[in-house]
Parts: C-alpha cells; sequence; structure tokens
C-alpha cells in the first residue's frame, strides 16, 4: 500500500542556495515561479527539507502560495529541530531579519536526531546556543545542570543524549507557543538572547556568523545587563558563560562588528512596540521575564563590555 | 477629543502606480523597505486607500509586515465597494493573478459612495460588471431586475441608488464568506466569470482592459456555456448581454487575445484542485453553481464564439 502511494507522488525538487543572505524576495518569488510553471495546484504538500532558513522560506511559501497551501516540516539541523521547525514562524528578511513573513503551521514536523551526525562541527555547535537559551528560560535549573552533565555526549553526538535533548527543548517550544501563538506575552521569553543576536548577525551582515554563533553572545549579552540592572545574581553569567564555551561557542563580539549598525537594528526588532524594544532579561538560571526598561546607555555598556 | 487624536496621528502617505501591473513584489518590497525606514512597528495600521490593487496590495502587505499588523479598507471606486475590500483576500500577480496572497481581514472596511462621483466612466462602468456578477448569483432574479430598471440612475450616479446597490452587494458577499471564508464550497461562486475573466486579463496583459472589462464578457462565457451544457435556458443569455450593453461594457473579446495564452491561463487558475480547473457556471439568472465538467473543447468553441 505505501509503496504504490509513494509510486503516486511525483516529487518536484527545488533546491535554494544556503545561508541567511539568501532568505530574501527574490529566492521565494523563484519557488512560486517554479510552483506555478509545474502547475501545482492547492493540493500540493511543500516539504520543508533542511535547516532554519529552508523552513523560514518554505513555510513563508506555503503560507502565501494560492493564498496557502498545506507544508511539513522535516528539520535536518539541530538549531531548526529544537527550533525554528516548530512553532509556525516563517518569513524572509528584509533590512532586518525576518521582518517579513507569517505565522503558519505544518501539517507535521518530523524529526530524526540521525540527521544530525551529517552535521560539520561549526553548525551543529551553532545549534546548541538554542538548546541553553531554552535551558535559561524554562523555568528550572534542571536542564540547565543536565546540559553541563552531559557537556561531553551532547559534543559526541550521542544519540539517546540528543533524543532527550531535542524532546526537552520541543516540549517546552510547544508550551509556550501554545498560550501565545502571536507573541504577545509568554512566546517573547523565547526571544531570549534574539534582540542582541539578530543585530549581530545583521550588522556584520548575513552569512558571517551562524545564527547560533550570535545567539550565544546575545545569551550572554542579556546575562550581563540582568546582573548590571541586579536582576541576576553574579555567579550566573560566568556559569552560563562557561557552559557556552564547553559548547565551543564565541563568548565576545566579533571584531568587525559596525556600532552603529548594530543600536540602529537593535531598535528595529519586530518585537519592538511603540517604539520601545522588549528585552527579555533573566532573574536566575532557568527564570526569564520581558521588560522594556533597558536604558540605552546599559545597552551601549553591554556593547562596549563584550568588544574583545 | 476626537481632533486631539487626530493631532497625535503622524500619517506617512505611500504611494504605489496605479494598474495592475503593478501588483508585484517589486511595488509590496518597495512599501515594506519604507514602513522599515520609517520605523514602524507592530503598533502600525495601514490604510488602503484607492481602488482594488491599492486594497490588495495593502492587505498583503499588512498580513506579512512583523508577520501581521492592523489595516483598513477605504475603497474609492465601484469595484472595489461592491467587491474586492471584502471578504479578506489580497495578493500580488506572479505569472498569473493573485496567485500569491492571504487571506486576512481589515479591521473595518469604510465605505463612501460620493467617492464614486470621481470616477472617471470607464474606472466606473467597470465596476459595475461586479455588480452584475452578484445579480447573477445571489439565488434570485430580483437584484437583476432592479438593476435593468435603475440602469439609467445608475449610470447617472445618483447617491441614493448607488447606496442602495453597495449595500446589496456587500450584504451577499458577506453571507457568503462568513460560510467559506477559505474558497471550499460556497464562496466559490463569487469567482463566476473569473476563471475566463483572468484569462484574458492575463493573456491580453493588464492594463489594457480593466478588471471588470474582462469579468463583463467572463460572465456572458458562462452564460454561453451553461446554455451550450443545457443548463440555462436560451432567453437568458441575451438578456444578460443586453444589461452589460446597457450598462456600456464589453461584450465580445478583445481583437488583439492570444488564443494558446488564454487557454494556459485558464488551466492555471488558481481554484484548480488536482489539476481540474472549477467552473462557475447558471442554472438561470439569480443561480450559479460549481462543476469541474467544463469539457475543453467546449471552452475552445466559447472562445471562437466571443471573437470577434
Amino acid at each position: 500500500m505505501c509503496e504504490k502511494a509513494l509510486k503516486d507522488i511525483n516529487p518536484k525538487v527545488i533546491t535554494i542556495p544556503d545561508g541567511e543572505q539568501h532568505k530574501t524576495f527574490k529566492t521565494i518569488e523563484g519557488i512560486f515561479e517554479t510552483l506555478i510553471q509545474h502547475g501545482f495546484d492547492r493540493s500540493v504538500t511543500l516539504i520543508a527539507f533542511g535547516g532554519g532558513v529552508v523552513g523560514d522560506i518554505t513555510g513563508f511559501s506555503a503560507a502565501c502560495y494560492l493564498r496557502g497551501v498545506s507544508y511539513l516540516q522535516v528539520p535536518t539541523t539541530l538549531l531548526a529541530q529544537v527550533d525554528a521547525a516548530l512553532g509556525g514562524k516563517t518569513g524572509v528578511n528584509c533590512l532586518g531579519k525576518n521582518l517579513i513573513g507569517a505565522i503558519y503551521h505544518p501539517e507535521a514536523v518530523l524529526i530524526d536526531p540521525a540527521f544530525l551526525k551529517t552535521l560539520p562541527p561549526r553548525a551543529y555547535v551553532s545549534g546548541l546556543a538554542e538548546v541553553v537559551k531554552y535551558a535559561l528560560l524554562m523555568g528550572s535549573v534542571r536542564f540547565f545542570e543536565w546540559l553541563e552533565q552531559e557537556a561531553q555526549s551532547i559534543l559526541a553526538r550521542n544519540l539517546s543524549v540528543l533524543q532527550e535533548m531535542i524532546v526537552t527543548c520541543c516540549r517546552e517550544k510547544i508550551r509556550i507557543v501554545e498560550q501565545d501563538e502571536r507573541d504577545r506575552s509568554i512566546r517573547r521569553l523565547l526571544n531570549l538572547g534574539h534582540t542582541f543576536g539578530h543585530a549581530i548577525e545583521g550588522a556584520l551582515s548575513y552569512g558571517t556568523w551562524l545564527h547560533g554563533e550570535a545567539i550565544s553572545v546575545g545569551l550572554l549579552m542579556v546575562a550581563f545587563v540582568s546582573t548590571r540592572l541586579g536582576f541576576l545574581n553574579e555567579q550566573a553569567l560566568p556559569r552560563i558563560k562557561h557552559l557556552l564555551e564547553c559548547f565551543g561557542l564565541p563568548t565576545a563580539l566579533p571584531p568587525a562588528l559596525d556600532k552603529q549598525g548594530f543600536l540602529t537594528l537593535m531598535s528595529r526588532d519586530k518585537k519592538s512596540y511603540e517604539g520601545k524594544p522588549h528585552f527579555v532579561l533573566l532573574k536566575g538560571i532557568g527564570e526569564a521575564f520581558v521588560t522594556e526598561d533597558v536604558p540605552l546607555r546599559c545597552v551601549e555598556e553591554t556593547y562596549e563590555h563584550f568588544c574583545l
């Protein structure tokens, strides 16, 4: 039965160039033209097979093609498996990251940790930054401790450890998104480290650093701001830094960063509302909260602190 | 109070070039860039002030900007007031009309028939084709008879007659869309005349004919097919043709039309499902239904019949 069903499927493969710098209108218009030229109608199902960029752009294509068709997420990178493929956020970049898009959910997300064995080390490690993000916001210190204990097995890509790690992150993401699909309240916590991180990516020009590398520094910048403003005790920052270093993630800003570009991008973050960016800060390892009250001076100091 | 509130609003006007041929990714990308450069965040409200093209493109911009912001429809053409501004269909053209888009509803639709006094005759008359469409599908012959009786007042743009006409069309559209937002069943009736009409527009290259002009001929082609297949009695076609002529709408295909282009576009219509375009046919004036069973031969014969 299954073989017969598969025989009736006549898939068309569309490949797109690698990297955040290709998550553009130009790429998506090419996808639409191919779909139209091959006569795909509303019965089509798009399959996002790849990392976060492929997932974002395929999901946004599905949201808009003929005003909406089905799609599946088959994430093959760690970053996409623990974060990007879930929650329905899709989109393209336009003067800033993910500023254009839709909330549009896939029919299913199919995750196989075995794909992670195929990743180059840098791409794999980059995804661990999002894993640390979950550990910092999920309401208890336990997952962070587990990551500290299992750091070597995680780096060795032990499949059963990977599976536990991925399931923990996905459960947490689903728990949050179910309560707040449209980023009005609790979902903003998932932006932990991303206001800084997106500004790093953008000011560097996409593709120089991987997303997770920017998020790694973004998470530390958040911990620094949180300590400076008196929310986080002083022991937390070195402990977070140590875990990120164990994983081989960067913990300082890249030397080539353009300061003015960075600050402009910070203010353009799409979680801004009435001109104020929302920051997600930490009260402890495992305890995050949203605030608008971060003085610009504090953002600038943080920038200076993380310059090598 | 109201004046004070208005003073606090700091609107930014974005104008786009006139005509269906500018309902493109290029135009929409320009809108996004302007919004981003001016720092508009999720608290922005876009206002679509203009005809159907402005409404479609503004609505689609609102659907995608920062993954969704508010918008208002303030339609200024007859076509937009009776049809395009209601129902949440938004989008851009890409190798075919409206193939890319979203279903995304405005916060409100503000209709003032006095705007219609400002339209050039051709643009005004073009909108009457959509009015005739409603008369052909709304379940009774009464509105069609009313149009026949009031044809002269309608052409004279008598405001109280216009108001009655617009309210009747809007009520019918809302009644249908409320039952079937996503075009799965009854909403397809609103496509009456549009499978032919979109193919005429596309094969002519957008901008040569106005949308309503193509729909006028599309409606007659539907009546012809319906008569030929034995669904519609022979008196209906000349009666529909007479009303369209009274309004000054075209009733034959334009001489320059490319037959092969027309037939390709017919098959690419986005209401196709599993390769078959859906046709909306007539059983009577006021009685429409959806079918897939229109032989290609019959489409070709209809094409030949309407060539001058």
